[in-house]
C-alpha cells in the first residue's frame, strides 16, 4: 500500500474544441458541488422530475418516458438497443462512421441479425437508399441511424425518414449525442422511437449521464418482450417506476445526484437561451470558424457538415500530433484528432454549447496562424 | 415545450444516515467541481493514473486491473458477473439479503445456470455451509457473495473463503458496496478474484462510479473466453487499454471527469486518515450508536452486524414512516427504512465515511429521543 501523499487537484482551464467535452461554465460546475441529498428525498425528487421535463422539452417531445441514464452516452446507446431486441430479433443499422458501427457492435451482442448498409464515411444515407434497405429486410423489427456522426462530422437530414421505418412496422432509433442542443431535433415531429444523447456535448454538462427518449411506440415493444432485458443495470421496465413515478418511487440503483444538479441546470441554461436561439448561435459561429480554416487551407471532409463538430482534413505537411500538442501545451486549447480512417489525416473541432463563441473562435484561429 | 423558468438549485444540508449516500465533505464536492479536462488529456490521464492506484490501496491490493466503473453500484456488479460469466456456466451465489438476489438474476441474465444457497435474511454463510455447495456443484466456474449486506446489516465473514474457492477451479466475487473504507477488505490476502463497491458509501463521494479490481486468476479466465461479453458499455477487454494504459490509451467510451476528480479526493482523504483508522473510528462509532439505540428500545438484526449499516427492529408502536418523515423534515436527518421483508418494521441507520462522527450520533439520538 502506498503512503504517498495524493497531490493537490488542480487541472488547467483549458478550452475544450474537441469532439467532447466541451467546457462546462462555472455556473453548472457550481451546480454540481450542491450538497448531495439522498435518492428518494422529496427535494431529490422533484429536481429529478424537472430533470425529465427539460430533457423532454430539449428533445421536443411528450415522451413520458424521457429520463438520464446512470452512465455516458454509450451507455444510451446500450440501453436503447438491449431493451427494444430481443435475441434472434433482426435490424438495420446505417453505417457511415465510428458509431454507426459501434450499434451493429450492441446489436450483435443483444442476439440480433444485422443488416448494415454503409457509405463511406463523411457521407449521408438519402432516404431512397434507406427506403431500399427497409424493402430488403422487411423482418428488420428497427432501424438504427447517426443524426450527428461525431467521428465525421457528418449531419444526416432525418426528415421523411419516420414514414418509410413505420410503415414496414419498424421502430426508428437515432443517436443524437452530438446534436441535442446544438442542431435541431424534432423527436416527436420526425416521429423518433428512442433516442439517446451525452451531457458533455452541447449541453456543456461534465460527461456522465445520457438523456434517453421512448416513444409510446418503443414502450409497446419492451411491454410486448419475451425475453428479459439482458443488462439489469440498464432494464427499463424497472427503471420506468423510479424515472415516471408509476407505482411509487422504486429503488432500483442509487441515482448519480450531483450529476442530477448539473444536467439539470445545463438544460435549464439551454432553455433560458431558447433552442431556436441555441441552435442559430451554433449555425453562425460554424460559419464563422469554416471561413476561417479555409483561409488557413483546410477543406471540411463532409458535404452535409455539422455545425456542432467540424472535421477538416489537414493540409499538406501539417504534423497532426505535433500541432494538436502545441495547441494544448502551449495555448491550453484542446482539438481531436480524427477517429478510425481518418486518424492522422484529419481533426475534429467541436463547437458545442459553452464552447461555441467567438472569442473561443478567434483564439483557436490565431493560434493556429501561430503555430502553422 | 414549457418556457417556465426552472427554480434555482438549492438542495438543503441533509445529514445523510440512510444506507447511502452518505454526507459528502465540502472537499470532495470541490474537487468535483473543479475544470473539467477532456477524457484524452494528460492531465487527466495522470489523475486517472491516480485514481487507479487509490483503488489499489484502499482494496489492499496489487491487481493492475483496478478501475472505477463509469456507473453506480449495481454497473460494477454487472461488470464483473458479465464479464467472468458465459451462456450456459454454471455459477453459485449466497443469498441473505435483497444484493445477493441481484447477483442471482445478473447471472441468469447472462445466461449462467445458478444454484443459489440460502439463510434467512440478516444471517450470514459459514465456511461449511459454502464447502457443502462447492462440493454439490463441482462444475460452478464463480462463487458470489456479500461482504456488507445492505438491506441486512449483515457483516460477512470472508476469511478462509478462497481457499475452500479455488481448491473447487472457482473464481470468488465479492460485494463490498457498504465495506470499501469502512470495514477491514484485504482483497489479496483474502483472496477474492473481483470485487465492486460504490463511491457513495464509506467513501463520502457522490453517487456514480464503481470501483472494481480483478486478480490475475480473473483476468486468465477473461482472456478464456469463447464469446463476447454480451455489454459492450461493461466489456473490460476494451476498458483495459484505457484504464491500465496497455496499447495506448484507446478512446471506448468519455470517462466521466469530475466523478474522477470527486472520487480521486475522497480516496486521498481515506488514505490520509489510514485505512486502520478508518475502520477504527466506524467501529468506535458503530458502538456509541448501538448503545444509544438499545437504551431507545432498538434491537439489532443480524448477530454479525455491520458497522457502517446498523438495522434495528422497530420498538413496538413505532411509526415508522411517520418518524423518519419528521426526521427528514424537522431535524434535516436522513435514515432508511427497511428493505424487501424488512420493509415497515426495520430501519438502516448508516455510519459511512464523513458521516460516522460522534456529533451526527448525538444528533440523531437526541432528536429520535423527540420525536419518538
Amino acid at each position: 500500500m502506498s503512503n504517498r501523499p495524493t497531490s493537490p487537484l488542480n487541472p488547467r482551464e483549458r478550452i475544450l474544441m474537441g469532439p467532447g467535452p466541451s467546457t462546462v461554465p462555472a455556473r453548472i460546475l457550481r451546480a454540481l458541488a450542491a450538497p448531495t441529498l439522498g435518492h428518494l428525498d422529496p427535494q431529490f425528487i422533484e429536481y429529478m422530475d424537472d430533470t425529465c421535463q427539460l430533457i423532454r422539452d430539449a428533445y421536443q417531445t411528450k415522451n413520458l418516458l424521457s429520463f438520464p441514464v446512470s452512465g455516458t452516452g454509450m451507455a444510451g446507446m446500450e440501453t436503447i438497443i438491449a431493451n427494444l431486441i430481443e435475441p434472434a430479433d433482426e435490424a438495420i443499422v446505417c453505417i457511415n462512421g465510428v458509431f454507426g458501427g459501434r450499434m451493429k457492435d450492441n446489436l450483435q451482442r443483444c442476439g440480433a441479425t444485422v443488416h448494415a448498409i454503409e457509405v463511406p464515411w463523411g457521407e449521408t444515407f438519402s432516404n431512397e437508399a434507406i427506403a431500399e434497405a427497409v424493402e430488403k429486410h422487411p423482418n428488420a423489427k428497427m432501424l438504427g441511424i447517426v443524426h450527428a456522426e461525431t467521428s465525421t462530422g457528418a449531419h444526416q437530414d432525418l426528415s421523411g425518414l419516420a414514414e418509410i421505418v413505420h410503415d414496414a412496422g419498424m421502430l426508428l432509433a437515432v443517436d443524437a449525442v452530438t446534436s441535442l442542443g446544438g442542431h435541431e431535433l424534432k423527436v416527436d415531429e420526425w416521429g423518433i422511437d428512442a433516442i439517446y444523447s451525452g451531457t458533455q456535448k452541447c449541453l456543456s454538462c461534465p460527461p456522465g449521464l445520457s438523456p434517453v427518449s421512448f416513444s409510446d411506440r418503443a414502450l409497446e415493444r419492451m411491454d410486448q418482450r419475451k425475453t428479459k432485458v439482458q443488462s439489469w443495470y440498464l432494464d427499463v421496465s424497472m427503471l420506468k417506476n423510479y424515472y415516471t413515478g408509476s407505482g411509487g418511487r422504486a429503488y432500483h440503483h442509487t441515482a448519480p445526484i450531483n450529476m442530477i444538479y448539473a444536467l439539470r441546470e445545463s438544460l435549464a441554461i439551454v432553455m433560458e437561451e431558447g433552442l431556436e436561439n441555441r441552435i442559430a448561435r451554433h449555425r453562425e459561429m460554424h460559419l464563422l470558424l469554416r471561413e476561417g480554416l479555409e483561409d488557413l487551407g483546410f477543406t471540411y471532409i463532409p458535404k452535409q457538415s455539422l455545425c456542432t463538430l467540424n472535421c477538416v482534413a489537414l493540409p499538406d505537411g501539417v504534423d497532426d500530433a505535433g500541432i494538436r500538442g502545441r495547441l494544448l501545451s502551449e495555448y491550453d486549447i484542446e482539438i481531436g484528432g480524427g477517429l478510425g480512417v481518418f486518424a492522422g489525416k484529419a481533426w475534429r473541432i467541436g463547437l458545442m454549447g459553452h464552447s461555441a463563441t467567438k472569442r473561443n473562435i478567434n483564439t483557436l484561429l490565431a493560434a493556429l496562424s501561430d503555430v502553422m
